[in-house]
């Protein structure tokens, strides 16, 4: 079987190099018992009792390889993801890659390798696939569309209309480093130690709900970041949240590149971390059950849910200097192609 | 709320635009209770009985508009299409798109519209989505990525491995109709009657499965066309398909656009048909099914299934003057972006 060093447009026909592709560079890392890349679809088990959860997500990611993942990691990761936010164990994925004519085939390679170690490390087959390639200048390199099919156990409800004034806002680790990442490596600032928090976060969503601790809510601060995830959950929940910016933890490397770039790190994406809306008397309990966890080695507890003030001010800040900061919704151009 | 004329990088960003651009552009023409486009995944009822189908394509089509469809109505008519070769009925549909900064909004409106309306035909909900933004010349207009989740109810199996000697090949219509469109409108070449056969099929296939008609497999014709779809199932198969050159429907239209082009239309992809292997005694049957059916109106019996010949020639076509020509499976560079 013959392989090109560079991905041309006949490996997007359909055809006999299609074929060689999907056998030279897919197949290899991710062959399982369901995966059908050339049929028509995966025919899978029965799925276990609960509801089923549905969700896609497209990475545009630039640069496609940077510190502590790339595309493909990010693209697994980010679906697993959004399957545990809503209490849905992971069970089966889909990747489709859209690949610009020209793109290494060493550099693919790396990518769909990753994506299937992310998929082992989360306990998810990826069971279908497609491949498209579009001429040299008419995409970037790479693009992926995961998408991903969870079951919610019965009796497990997480939605933000469960959040009530008093409970406790926890976040899993450090905020904004993928972000970070991404925008430094953009502006030829890489540094040793920055490096994306890209991680499947299912085990450790598993960790905190078998804790038994009361949890409402939770989300991954993914584009946006942290402040555009309060302000959606304050939205949905009719609720004010109080943040504390003594608590809210972020990297010195990450601040230094925000100060570099003039960003807020509130506004950083992160890919593998998780914030939770938490009954009081269980934060203690549910950030123990996250430490146990290597993905939830730095939890802390970074605000306070309070009563609704009608739409004023959402979601604020407590300040160092003890004043009470307004945190918006990103708006504006701001940081396209982090994810 | 501001709707602006083109789509700007910021719409991408995860922030007060994106949710500007779902609201005013996504949620008009998709709106339905599970649909979570700024949620983190649906939460879906419980499926019925059978065993899930899961399917993922990426669409890339050059035109995006084009006689008959669109890139809208083609990723969702593509992946229902994908459910229902595996015999699963279509439930639950994601849509992912990549835009192109510039991409005009009313073009995004007219593609969102046609894969809300090919849904609604399809019976399918589209439940999730996502949209990411790249620069100008780093995308071609628009991309879509759609999954679909189906069941293939109990007792119900579709697989190459049933397919014997003596079976029927047949087709729900005319061959060819959606590559000779795309390629004729690329090359300037448009004429009246020239139209994709863009549909999708999952009431067509339905009614040739209540029909009682022994139905051992049956795929859709897409990229590759006739030709590398028979050469795949002869392969899984173990089998040798001969086709009836006088049988294998093809438009007039379709043919001088092949003939201008240099194209042979049994390598041209369809996105509306479905050729099937049928016992021979129901061939009748299900080509009766079909014909009641507005999609299946033009179908045809075009070859029989023979004995393997260990590989030599397994497809072959049994010409007007008598002869047997091998049909290859596509090689080499021949059609991108059909779809």
């Amino acid at each position: 079987m013959k392989k090109h060093e560079h991905i041309l447009l006949a490996h997007g026909s359909g055809g006999r190099m299609t074929s060689e592709l999907v056998e030279s560079v897919f197949l290899p890392a991710l062959r399982n018992p369901y995966l059908a890349p050339l049929s028509d679809s995966a025919v899978l088990e029965e799925l276990p009792p609960g509801r089923p959860a549905l969700t896609t997500d497209a990475f545009v990611v630039d640069p496609l390889v940077f510190a502590g993942g790339n595309l493909g990691k990010l693209a697994v990761c980010g679906t697993v993801n959004d399957l545990a936010m809503a209490g849905a164990r992971p069970a089966w994925l889909t990747l489709a890659v859209i690949l610009e004519e020209g793109l290494e085939t060493g550099t693919l390679e790396t990518l769909v390798e990753s994506a299937a170690a992310a998929a082992r490390e989360a306990g998810v087959q990826l069971v279908a696939g497609d491949t498209k390639v579009v001429p040299r200048g008419k995409g970037d390199g790479a693009f992926a569309v995961t998408s991903g099919l969870g079951v919610v156990p019965p009796g497990r409800e997480l939605v933000d209309g469960r959040i009530r004034p008093g409970d406790a806002i926890l976040v899993s680790g450090s905020l904004g480093d993928h972000g970070a990442t991404i925008l430094a490596a953009r502006h030829g600032l890489e540094s040793a130690t920055l490096r994306s928090d890209c991680a499947p976060l299912g085990g450790l969503v598993e960790r905190v709900l078998a804790s038994g601790a009361a949890v409402r809510s939770m989300h991954d601060p993914t584009r946006g970041g942290l402040a555009t995830v309060c302000n959606e959950v304050a939205g949905r929940s009719g609720t004010r949240l109080v943040l504390d910016e003594e608590s809210v933890p972020v990297r010195p490397e990450v601040r230094a590149t925000c100060e570099l770039l003039g960003l807020d790190p509130l506004y950083l994406a992160c890919e593998g971390r998780v914030v939770l809306w938490v009954a009081a008397e269980d934060a203690e309990r549910a950030l123990e059950a996250m430490r146990d966890h290597p993905l939830g080695a730095g939890a802390v507890r970074i605000g306070t849910v309070e009563a609704s003030t009608n739409g004023y001010a959402p979601v604020v800040m407590h300040t160092r200097s003890g004043g009470d900061r307004p945190i918006d919704v990103l708006s504006g151009l701001d940081l396209p192609r982090i994810c």
